[in-house]
């Protein structure tokens, strides 16, 4: 049974913090693990990774191929239905529109003191991009991850799978195609960002790595911060769905067994200013959960993470939103414009009845990599800027210099710092 | 003595390969350290930061006070020095007019199919400054690190500082106060770090955490990144001075140890297409040296750290800047713009003979918080969109996902989600 809350009731404050803080975030502390690994890769390089992924993945790298050849991945985009591949290219497409419009511009600009400055984006060089095998392997991730870092102007794309038993998803190979990656490395785990991140002697070093991956892939990704970018570390997936009472319960239902099905930790939460459509919507889960091929973790998420709250207008839902911090927020009402208007902290928005957040997993064109587990509160959904960075940049000319550097030479003084003063004063 | 390489002799690669790879930072390893005092602070919130504060600072927060009162933020702005009040204004207002034109603009627009997207950006609600205590307690960096949050438009403001012996730098208090701090607790470490990520009963929760600290600091970050958002992993400053010969073997030796007195592991580094300027900056270098008041660590840094590289060209600079990826670049040639149009990482970049480093630490505009240890290769200086998130929508409307919706559904069946498959034809 999922968690029922009302706003009016005595008790609301206290259960609905809890549903805040509530964490749902692997409690298994693998730090130590993949400490051991990241050190065994960069002592060993391909050894180490040879043989982790015999034990992990019972994979002979060196008899198997450690990478998936080109040929492979032609014949897997060959061998889709053309109804799939059209609709793979119809989403690359729009991937590709929306990430285009993200490109962030330069600026340049000299002051009234003669000072130029400004600001100068450029793509990194390579960046690596983990997609896990078994439950969510999804091609749809493959494209979401590696459009943006195309868009950018990233040269080189490396794509890392593990293939335990040997097989990879046929889909995948084809949406890595689709999307300009060439070279697929057979490798997973924490063994494969360690490698990503510092270079063997056959896995290319990368500059950022991105995508989904387990406890280990998430920690490697952390101790390896730094040593190379990476993006936000990803928890289960979550929606909040916001009704005026006047959305059909059928299609609010779906919407929160869609975000079900995904993982038995992901989050569904309804907020209604109407309890009758709360009881409806409550009804249609369950009749929808009898026919539903994804039950087994659709009805575990549901009844262990699933809420519905009953409001009593549009406005009590704004700072529950906030708090929420949602990855995906559903606006099912007249005017979802308003309501978007005035809310603040969510990974993304999809506005008004006929927008399921299923549209934007696949091809709307916004990405669905977004802040889970109430870090919208400050992280970002990727974007084509995770794959770039800034140079900012100075022109003082000695015009520029005699108006600032007096004043700079002073606070150098005032910081103690000799050479600083003198570095300027030189120039004056 | 600096190292001393020309790019013409046997074994250059290899010189020059060691000093990329070569690591200045701290190989202590404080996690297990850091871990327990993140978790003590969680488990018991203020005792625990007042319990760490004695035993690491001296200070007894409840005898002396926790938060250091405005009045004394205030006293500190008014007994500044005319002229040092005054350079210290000039360094905010100009970090603030470049800091605004960092500022992203939203975007919104409808496709043929009638799909509506975009992105709108906010700032966190709040943030928290880290100011190390000692040598490294800069108001430059106080200046650096709050106005890009105030330009982001973060609400609240909150710095923390350790102040051992139970004094706090005046400077520090007085750029606090310009910059619009209202809040300064005197503490300080990873138990500072841990109070603003997780929140205690007087330290308010924050939603980014930003500025300079020691190993224990930086490891607090990179531990509770994830709970909140963070800047980079910052390590000892570097500069890359490329000259063409035609500059003041003068300018460049004070230049070279404006970094070099930061820290004993600070790195500078010239690059030089003039063996005979390579030979007059390093006379220069130990001539300013005898007079230096900061020549303890400046010397060490210099002779442990510092190099120099005879190039045969300026062609030949690019790709060395672009493997040693400088947090700093100074071009002094006489067409800095050429090389910079042809470079691509670095962090921040000083264009011509009048530009020195210094100027731009200070009060040029740009942001002195920069990538360092070729993290230049994928991160990017401290801006205000550090303080912000992007928030991705979408409105597909009837007729929208009329068009796309088929597709998009095809997708979901691919993936065996049956759920998103449902949410989306239940409307077609």
């Amino acid at each position: 049974m999922p968690l029922r809350l009302d706003s009016r009731e005595a008790g609301f404050e206290a259960a609905f913090r809890a549903l805040v803080d509530d964490r749902r975030d692997s409690d298994a502390d693998v730090s130590a693990d993949v400490a051991k690994i990241i050190a065994d890769v960069r002592a060993r390089g391909d050894a180490a990774v040879a043989e982790l992924t015999v034990r992990f993945d019972k994979v002979d790298l060196d008899a198997q191929g450690w990478e998936i050849p080109v040929a492979e991945l032609d014949a897997a985009l060959a061998g889709l239905a053309p109804d799939l591949r059209a609709a793979l290219e119809l989403a690359a497409v729009r991937i590709h529109d929306f990430h285009k419009r993200q490109r962030p511009s330069d600026n340049d600009a000299t002051d009234a003191q003669g000072v130029r400055t400004g600001v100068r984006w450029s793509a990194v060089e390579a960046a690596g991009l983990y997609v896990p095998g078994g439950r969510a392997a999804y091609p749809s991730s493959v494209l979401m991850n590696a459009i943006p870092a195309v868009v950018a102007g990233v040269e080189r794309l490396v794509m890392v799978t593990p293939t335990p038993g040997g097989a990879a998803n046929p889909l995948v190979l084809a949406a890595a195609r689709l999307a300009g990656i060439s070279r697929v490395f057979r490798i997973g785990g924490a063994q494969a960002v360690a490698a990503l991140a510092l270079g063997t002697g056959r896995i290319p070093r990368v500059d950022v790595i991105t995508g989904p991956g387990n406890a280990w892939v998430a920690e490697a990704k952390r101790q390896l911060y730094g040593i190379v970018g990476i993006d936000m570390i990803a928890g289960p997936s979550e929606v909040v769905i916001v009704s005026d009472g006047g959305s059909n319960p059928e299609w609010i239902a779906a919407d929160l067994l869609a975000q079900a099905e995904h993982d038995p930790v992901a989050q569904s939460i309804l907020i209604t200013t109407s309890a009758a459509e709360a009881d409806a919507v409550a009804a249609a889960v369950e009749r929808q959960l009898e026919t539903l091929a994804t039950a087994v973790a659709a009805r575990q998420s549901w009844d262990d993470y699933g809420a519905i709250i009953v409001i009593p207008d549009l406005e009590a839902a704004l700072p529950l939103l906030d708090a929420l911090a949602p990855e995906h927020a559903e606006l099912m009402v007249d005017d979802p414009q308003a309501l978007f208007a005035r809310m603040r902290h969510a990974g993304s928005v999809f506005l008004g009845r006929h927008t399921p957040e299923a549209a934007g997993d696949y091809l709307a064109g916004p990405n669905h990599v977004l802040p889970t587990g109430r870090r919208a509160r400050f992280a970002s959904g990727l974007s084509v800027v995770d794959f770039m960075k800034r140079t900012t940049f100075l022109d003082c000319g000695a015009v520029g210099l005699a108006a600032i550097g007096p004043a700079g030479a002073l606070l150098a003084d005032a910081e103690g710092l000799a050479a600083h003063a003198a570095s300027i004063r030189l120039r004056l």
